[in-house]
């Protein structure tokens, strides 16, 4: 298959347009694992030297010269910068981005770009954040439309190959179907529950604190990213409000069965959920225990010890924060043992 | 103040109407810590025997003789129980509860009771998980009415306060509207995640692990307690349909101004939220972990040598499980030094 694909024998020749977290991380990887050549832009003076070869003095300059091309730019701007990088590149160039939004790449109408979306590291942002590391094995989504040539999807996943990640092909409006599902709208719902009339509170449960830990976050990026999937999102918005009002229809009917139903099928689903992610029985395991400093390294450790991998943790703290609940996530097949272990943990 | 209460002087006679998790927790608790006689009654047999001194045969000779009658039976049983509870004791009983709604009370007209709810333990169910530390500092709601003699509440909170937690008292309606915000909307908005079309879905996000968490949590409990909270439910569906349409406008005039209004109003509820919970300001640091067994037995011991306490912890494995973000949650002045120690445990 090299043979189709020119740019193939030589280390790529890459642009990175936006030098934060992902951008930069995209650099800092591309270099070391594929010796590539890396030019980077950064509307922010500097940033781009920080993980790049080459700093640019403008966005045409960046990319003029490039196979591979990787827009890292806040959401808002990727339109833009789409068609300014698009305008400036060569004719065989290869165009992706890392937003978590994709139905713009339709608008573009160019065969060169191919949209993508690293699912990795977005909480802490800046070049200063930036690793060789970040998209080790985590999935990039790639959107190629139908009029995609096969070398350059080629190419594309290749490189994000050697990155660390697995690409992983979706068609743009499902993923943003399913983003808005799975991210923005559990964004959007936090936001609501913070809003709630909670005055006074001197201790919240697991489940409000879980809920509610992405509340407001990063106000800028989350305007852009709610904007930009609109539709998918007013979608999931307003499946949202008809099942509430069918919920509040239940609750003041009285309607008990209709309720069990309801939360008994949200049970299946959370399993199956957890199947489909996890491709494996998962059993949770939880123990009270006192919150001090090294509890949970005791715990970790004894579950570490006996082979038992975690795979997914949650701390309660009690409203004093003296003891916790400690819920964690286990193979099935290892749940019995690892629950021996925990409350062992606890008694000590 | 003792001389006011006839009972204060002699080890209390206690009743338990339900011993599960709960209830047995209590009667444990009253025995060992206040040299409390403890009888018992739970509808399934051999229940009460595991953690009471005594096994009554009916619930009314359960408390007939007692000076203090705490029922731990499910949301759906509290007023019938309840009613044949206060028909059966004493005069000078003090009669109390650990249901999640406690706006029934007032329906009893009767001052010898007084609601109680424990915020503790309500995952693991039965008498074989009671622990005599179950409420070890947890908020203990206690809902006294205009009419509670003082020297009834004196009784209940030296008792509550005797089994290990801190009583705390609130109006019955104000605790239903809280719980309503802060559990029983968590719960709903959960069940209404997992519906969303997520079908293929290959990886979640922390946003959609956390929030799903207790989607579909055991449904014949829950069916209860949102039917005996369905008021205050009720009204926190309403403002949650209000507030989800607003935004679903914002979205559909395309109003960038409003949302990040909205999302940074947002942040500041949530850190306030956070500081009114711990009393202190908290810091989030994140690093990303390979995920082996004993990675997080590293990190939480690292943090433990530096006396670094972890108030919240959550764990967002990768999809293939092989790497994970880690986030910790500890005192503002202790993050900077908290970020080094994980970044180094990461590095290693």
């Amino acid at each position: 298959v090299a043979a189709t694909d020119p740019a193939t024998d030589a280390p790529p020749r890459v642009a990175v347009i936006g030098v934060g977290l992902v951008g930069g991380s995209v650099a800092l990887a591309a270099r070391s694992r594929l010796g590539a050549h890396v030019v980077g832009w950064d509307p922010k003076k500097g940033a781009a030297a920080v993980a790049c070869d080459t700093s640019a003095p403008d966005l045409a300059s960046a990319v003029s010269d490039a196979d591979l091309i990787v827009l890292a730019c806040p959401v808002d701007d990727i339109a833009d910068t789409a068609t300014k990088a698009l305008t400036a590149a060569k004719q065989d160039a290869v165009i992706t981005d890392v937003c978590s939004v994709k139905s713009f790449v339709g608008t573009l109408d160019d065969a060169r770009f191919i949209g993508g979306h690293p699912l990795a590291g977005a909480e802490s942002s800046g070049v200063e954040y930036a690793r060789e590391d970040l998209f080790d094995n985590a999935t990039w989504y790639l959107t190629p439309g139908p009029t995609t040539e096969g070398f350059k999807l080629e190419r594309l996943t290749r490189f994000i190959t050697g990155l660390g990640a697995r690409p992983q092909a979706i068609e743009a409006q499902a993923h943003d179907r399913l983003m808005a599902a799975v991210s923005h709208l559990p964004h959007v719902l936090a936001n609501i529950l913070v809003e709630g009339d909670i005055g006074g509170i001197a201790a919240a449960g697991p489940s409000f604190r879980d809920a509610t830990r992405v509340a407001g976050a990063n106000p800028d990026l989350w305007r852009g990213i709610y904007l930009a999937n609109a539709d998918a999102l007013v979608a999931e918005l307003s499946r949202s409000i008809d099942r509430l009002s069918e919920v509040r229809d239940w609750l003041r009917v009285d309607d008990g069965k209709a309720i069990s139903a309801w939360q008994g099928a949200a049970a299946g689903r959370r399993a199956r959920l957890d199947a489909a992610i996890t491709g494996e029985e998962i059993e949770e395991v939880r123990v009270t225990v006192p919150n001090r400093p090294g509890v949970l390294a005791d715990l970790a450790l004894s579950l570490g010890r006996a082979g038992i991998n975690i795979h997914d943790l949650s701390l309660a703290p009690s409203p004093d924060r003296e003891s916790g609940e400690v819920a964690v996530w286990v193979a099935s097949e290892n749940a019995a043992k690892a629950r021996e272990l925990v409350d062992e943990v606890a008694a000590a």
